[in-house]
């Protein structure tokens, strides 16, 4: 099963990353916990490029083909091999958040993002997507409690930015199935139940 | 004036870039050359991935990601900026490159590379684009004349990818009137000649 999150920055997706992953190996499955952009030794470098601060005059379409770049590599390097070997694969991040970030985000046409996603990823599409959404006030606050050398170039992005990339995975949410809206302003024990329950469903439905 | 140079490895366009850059320069025009993939700070550090013989195992939708990201920034950050200051920008490759290479050559879908080319350059097409055309055979010949280790990661791609790279350029010359098919086995005085009577002629219809 491959399995992604999403979610703006400080959405606490990284969290239920970590918990879903302990849940399955508890489970005695095999996890594969993949990190987007990331994951190969090629992604790994591009990943440098796209997240250094020193680039800050990165222009948008540049950014998307980075992102598009680690996760061809990813996919073929590590998502479907894993996938065959019958892994649990856990994406933080994937190529929804192209469409969320570099199309209603920083506003390129989103149809193009979707063109490139599928040259990216082929039919390597998740089987279901948490999308953990909590409002913009809650990640201002949220962000407001990390120092501003913490962050990397994305994440100093103005705020009306991340409103347009919540608004982008709502608008996603609406016409894709594999998607599943998580309130996150629930307790991160609540979020964790929520989610392992949609994943035995998930897997009562496939059996 | 944005001007292209095209050909397969070893076709000895780089030579030609160099010359005309000397023409012109004589002429008291202002020059740009520029080099893909590269040329910018970020397109430098994507140069690098792409080249290095330690990323042999990258596969071919990075190859045609990476080349985008490294075009979308050049054109951003110098070519149009060039152009409108009234340089002549000359490039050594451009977006056919990736038509050839990656469509033609490593079997990606054509029409999917026009939509990322589309997106990388938006309306900065060139004005002019030389393709120096030579026999599969005089490449390998020129080839065997320099040593494995000198070669990069792609020069060191089979002999058929070549052949289906070259016929891929001389069917974009087919339906592109920018293009002009120059006979790289003639003397490099005299492909020299035919470059300049060719910037001259479009320029003469320029004015």
């Amino acid at each position: 099963m491959f399995i992604s999150f999403e979610g703006i920055d400080f959405s606490g997706k990284s969290t239920q990353v970590k918990l879903l992953e302990n849940y399955l190996k508890d489970q005695n499955k095999k996890v594969k916990l993949i990190r987007e952009p990331g994951g190969t030794e090629i992604s790994e470098k591009i990943r440098k490029i796209l997240l250094d601060k020193e680039n800050n005059h990165m222009v948008m379409e540049t950014e998307i083909f980075l992102f598009s770049a680690s996760r061809a590599q990813l996919v073929r390097e590590v998502i479907r091999p894993s996938l065959e070997k019958g892994y649990y694969v856990i994406s933080d991040r994937f190529h929804d958040s192209s469409t969320a970030y570099q199309g209603y985000g920083r506003g390129l046409p989103v149809d193009s993002i979707v063109k490139i996603n599928n040259l990216a990823i082929g039919n390597t599409v998740p089987d279901i997507t948490f999308f953990i959404d909590i409002p913009n006030e809650v990640a201002i606050a949220r962000k407001a409690q990390r120092s501003m050398s913490d962050l990397d170039r994305i994440e100093v992005s103005d705020e009306n930015f991340f409103e347009r990339v919540r608004n982008g995975y709502l608008k996603i949410a609406e016409s894709e199935k594999r998607f599943r809206v998580i309130d996150g302003t629930k307790s991160i024990e609540e979020i964790n139940e929520m989610i392992i329950n949609e994943i035995n469903i998930l897997e009562g439905v496939n059996k």
